[in-house]
């Protein structure tokens, strides 16, 4: 692996560059974003060293790559691969880090599943902050976080291999998952956090706007079920276009058992539900 | 202010001992609690100096002290209040740190609102973490926190403002409000927050129990959003018990809007939400 191209150089495009550096990466890294402010701000923190022109710009260097980073939301990442399939090659590698996985595999089986296309590796590292954007991009970001891969065939070309290895030295752990299964786990432990604080925040924001109490007396409890409320919608969005039934699955679930507890309020029941929370807590 | 007497030295009571030596306090400071072992523990993290040998003892001390410090569940708090207000003077105080007060409130006007009783003082640190106890007590857990007080009198008693300025040497910020807005604003920055962790991580206990795959994928969101399900039902009965109305109204609140949430996974009113939620973290 000597040339690595990164399209969409937000927070986790920009961190993969920093963390290919961080491990010692010596070869050359471009990259291309819609924004020049974001591809501005990646050129000066060191997570790219060329930028594209444009995006026909974009498409001749990724042909010069061996691997192509797509850290874009889902939906962009979809046509990412349609614009590039056609013009790649066997040898090299385009892989993803969408947060949805089922559409893409899908989509890479019709587009990559052919001797005489590039591979794809469809990838999801678990980490993030509720803010984008390169500027708070850091090379450690990955560092004791899981790295999903959803792989579309059980064979791992060379380019693949060297790509897994390099995402072993950010300090990643990986785990190969089917896809399928991947949406499901991630509705529980991603997608419904995000869904249930964005929720919160907009119920206390409509109830209470800038009157100043919450503000005075609220504290780490708030802070933390809310933090995702800064989440952006362009992101989310898309995760929520290609993951719809698994998260609206974990949204009524929720709805239901607060309905429960709300109703239990005054009976030993409520006492069942702590047991279980607590339990679900020790094991972690 | 030479005695104080903590009744419950949990992690609550017991900090209210540290933060008071921690401050400079050089009286002498007596404990109570139905459990020997956070007793005992309270002792040896010097956040008491002595400890009554039974419920009647701690009457006796609670005699001899000028502030006496409620510090066990709301239930409890009560319970403490009835058998105190024969036993204590003018110009003793008695101040609870209970999650609500509207009762304790109510409570204290009947019982305490004579000038031939002790006076009552209101109180609620907004400070506290998942787990509880003494061991887990810190003479700086109240340190930049908010200390809430539902006076239900616009007189101040001497060892009430002796007692506020002790709260302020614990580096509390405080505020003075009314019991009913009290529990209604903590119902929806503190009790809804709990319910709905606790809702949480009783929903993902009983679908995936000890299936390691939650533990291996789960990140910041996961661990934050289910946090409080820690919490111990012991001290959270109450509080459901003593706010009921306002936390079923939160909780219906929430039902409500993550239905909404579901219903427009993929329309553009998703676009609203998260644009109500942004501002609202914004503003913090």
């Amino acid at each position: 692996m000597e040339r690595v191209f990164i399209i969409g150089t937000g927070l986790i495009g920009a961190s993969t560059g920093l963390a290919l550096r961080g491990a010692g990466f010596a070869g050359r890294i471009d990259g291309w974003d819609a924004s020049q402010l974001e591809m501005g701000a990646a050129v000066q923190m060191g997570a790219i060293d060329g930028r594209a022109g444009s995006r026909e710009d974009a498409l001749d260097l990724a042909r010069l790559a061996n691997v192509i980073v797509l850290a874009v939301p889902v939906l962009a990442i979809k046509d990412w691969m349609r614009l590039l399939a056609p013009v790649l090659q066997p040898g090299q590698l385009i892989t993803d880090v969408g947060s949805t996985k089922l559409e893409i595999v899908d989509l890479a089986e019709q587009l990559f599943s052919n001797d005489k296309k590039a591979s794809f590796l469809p990838g999801h590292p678990m980490a993030g902050k509720e803010s984008g954007g390169a500027l708070l991009a850091e090379a450690r970001l990955f560092d004791g976080a899981m790295w999903l891969f959803t792989p579309t065939s059980s064979e791992m070309t060379p380019m693949e291999k060297q790509w897994r290895g390099w995402v072993g030295c950010f300090g990643s752990r990986t785990l190969d998952m089917d896809a399928a299964k991947h949406d499901e786990l991630c509705a529980w432990v991603s997608h419904l956090p995000q869904m249930l604080s964005t929720a919160l925040s907009a119920l206390l924001e409509e109830r209470f706007g800038d009157a100043p109490e919450i503000a005075a007396i609220g504290g780490r409890a708030l802070k933390e079920t809310t933090r995702l409320g800064a989440s952006p919608y362009s992101m989310w969005r898309d995760v929520a276009l290609t993951n719809t039934g698994p998260i609206a699955d974990t949204l009524l679930g929720l709805e239901q058992r607060l309905q429960h507890v709300r109703e239990n309020l005054r009976t030993p029941e409520l006492r069942e539900e702590f047991a279980l929370a607590n339990k679900f807590r020790q094991r972690r």
